[in-house]
């Protein structure tokens, strides 16, 4: 776990700006749960080795000598999101959109992009079934990406019946699906002809996986890939589900998914909770993915017992990070930290007009915030080189200095760091002046 | 434990950007620290009761079943920072300014007001003993308060040496103090003679407690404060204590905080690692305070070894909203919560048309949104009425009619919600006549 120094917790803001207002527009709303849950809440959701990444706490005063737990840390947003709708349906309107942008933990092996403690920036939409769900989603991400300069993402889509229809047109038995779709999860790592090896290994049938391998294999338009499908997937279900995303992709044409979205009938994603269209965000060049979604109809059923449709999406914040970083996608403005002037302290001989003389340092600083720029006043009373070089370091764009001289005058001195230029302000320009001048 | 709905997270947010903005303005940067902390870090920081309230974290895999504990959770914010400041020395400016908005976990019985996750806000100046530090703080804290609202505010402002100084010259032995000391706080609930009876349960003098309460007998100004003290205070580190207050007290008179800081003998603090100047928000009727803090030389040095000296301002959010809730102190816009438009969707017997004209809903609404709008798309095909309806309960300001007819005249139906008025926009101009009406 780490800790966010200002240069860091500003970039980071700077991008959870960018996703607010971004879902803000589509009218998502902002929902936030506490940070810990009853452990029951969570067993049991994310599969056996999620089960294991949970981080446990102890129970407290008299139960604590007992080693027992009662809750546990929040280890995604879409349960959390799950248990709110079921216990405030209420008062939460029919289709209930929302965004959440908090942090969870996992005690993972920390890796690249890989924190035990991390944010999630979800977005989900409650209580409908209709295609136009998965567009706005879509489009939503979309636009975040597109606006934090990202420009060469795809947004893989599958669907799980069709994925269901493929495997069972492939020939394999319901009971295999799992296992096979561990196989094919691998196939970026190991390729085509690891994936027939690992279906050997599982006792499935290579000409099973040869066949899937083509149903598979990517390539040309969506309009081509949804044709093969048609052909491939013989179920009522894997049919329906092709259908599902025929519409999606057709509705999405006039929004900023549209170009976005590529239909990938290789895409599985992990969680089990998923039951209709599933997607991911490829970026060229990077490994993983900086986030991904899908329809959960059955999740929220678990903590109400009504059945509710779901579908969401969630952005990884670290990745995102991660990849701006790297590609030096921060604006400057996001990287913009210093003060717009530091006020510099004046030291007499004399006791009384020292004090006085912070008195009217107190007095400048203040008429200066009051104008709305930022203001650092230099504690001590060192020498003024002292102070202008503490303030370059702090990447001030001004420093102020009010000594006897200027005190009598009634003005200011102002030593611009960057050029060292300095000028006589009277005290009553010295905002208009810093702020003509600031570059941001 | 609570969730936060849409509408409190929204009213959350308006005062954090209030108190971000304000911290900001006073060079304070942002700091941001992990949830969970190394056990020992944070234990025999909070004394004995704050030990038992620490939420302790269960080891993980092949040591979960020991019942160990490895990690806690946050429990404040000043001892992070502590840590921070030692670990992260060379990577921070000398006088290091930061402000940090983050929830804290402890194991406490709820009340009105008081939860187990809650979140601070607090500004901390590291690296001077200079008073201007005490009174930039308390400045930018009055400047939060008053920005949100809050007119009826004293600072109360004590000193750690002079309550010792004071407890010293009552005849009080040091080994007594902390005893006295837990007496003399409750004063508010058990009056003059309870903290008599307090001290005669304690052994201590009941002409000791009568001279104490002399002295803290508060009214009057500042200055006759000041002078009382002087006349009682007879200990070196005493009379530095109370030099250093005035010397607060006559800096502050040029900023915010110069008419809102009460010097008041009786204020003490709870936490053990104060070691001068100390304050304390008082709000006319409300008991308890919204936040405080003071000044603490000693506590970096316990994770460092090299003394760093630390003065600092929390705030506590759950308190000012509870208080401006009830006093209805929140602005309009803080709980606008609706879309600017709801866009309906139209539904027709022919297919092929139902799917042009969701196209041509999602178009706009891809427009609008282009436009900076709030926009909520309705996502089944229920009858218009119903979707208006919907729309009313959303408190959207308009909703969008995008029927064929509409669709073939280029043209879009805008109901004003509020008032049921109904026009028709040529489709270029929908997001500018949206714009002109919205209120916000």
């Amino acid at each position: 776990m780490r800790d966010f120094l200002p240069v860091d917790v500003r970039r980071r803001q700077y991008v959870i700006d960018v996703v607010r207002r971004t879902y803000e527009r589509y009218g998502f709303e902002p929902l936030e749960t506490p940070a810990l849950e009853n452990i029951e809440t969570l067993t049991g959701k994310y599969g056996e080795e999620g089960n294991k990444l949970i981080f446990k706490v102890l129970r407290r005063g008299e139960h604590e000598s007992s080693g027992e737990t009662d809750l546990a840390l929040r280890y995604d947003l879409t349960v959390p999101l799950a248990r709110v709708v079921a216990e405030h349906r209420a008062q939460l309107p029919k289709f209930f959109r929302r965004y959440q942008i908090q942090p969870v933990w996992r005690a993972d092996r920390p890796a690249r992009g890989r924190f035990r403690e991390f944010y999630q920036c979800d977005v989900d939409a409650i209580g409908s079934t209709s295609p136009l769900v998965e567009v706005e989603l879509c489009a939503a991400v979309t636009d975040v990406l597109r606006e934090l300069g990202f420009a060469d993402f795809t947004l893989r889509m599958n669907h799980r019946a069709v994925l269901s229809g493929l495997l069972h047109a492939a020939g394999i038995d319901a009971s295999r699906h799992g296992d096979a779709l561990v196989a094919i999860d691998k196939m970026d790592k190991i390729g085509r002809d690891g994936v027939v090896r690992e279906f050997e290994n599982r006792q499935i049938a290579a000409a099973c996986a040869e066949r899937l391998l083509d149903a598979f294999t990517a390539g040309g338009t969506n309009d081509a890939t949804l044709a093969r499908l048609r052909a491939a997937v013989t179920d009522d279900a894997g049919r329906a589900g092709v259908e599902n995303l025929a519409a999606i992709v057709s509705l999405a044409s006039p929004t900023s998914a549209g170009p976005a979205i590529r239909i990938d009938p290789s895409l599985a994603r992990g969680l089990s909770y998923y039951t209709g269209a599933i997607m991911e965000i490829a970026v060229a060049d990077l490994a993983g993915s900086l986030g991904g979604g899908g329809r959960y109809d059955g999740l929220i059923g678990m903590f109400s017992g009504e059945q509710i449709p779901a579908c969401g999406f969630s952005l990884g914040l670290e990745r995102i990070l991660v990849v701006m970083a790297e590609r030096a996608m921060f604006p400057a403005s996001a990287d913009a930290a210093g003060p717009d002037v530091l006020v510099t302290v004046f030291e007499d001989r004399d006791a009384a007009r020292t004090a006085e003389a912070r008195r009217q340092s107190l007095a400048l600083a203040t008429d200066l915030r009051k104008a709305g720029l930022r203001v650092e006043l230099y504690p001590e009373a060192d020498k003024l080189g002292k102070q202008f070089k503490y303030a370059a370091a702090r990447e001030a764009t001004f420093a102020a200095v009010l000594g006897g001289d200027e005190i009598a005058r009634g003005e200011v001195t102002l030593k611009r760091l960057a050029t060292g230029d300095q000028e006589s302000v009277p005290r009553a320009d010295v905002a208009a002046r810093i702020r003509s001048a600031a570059s941001r």
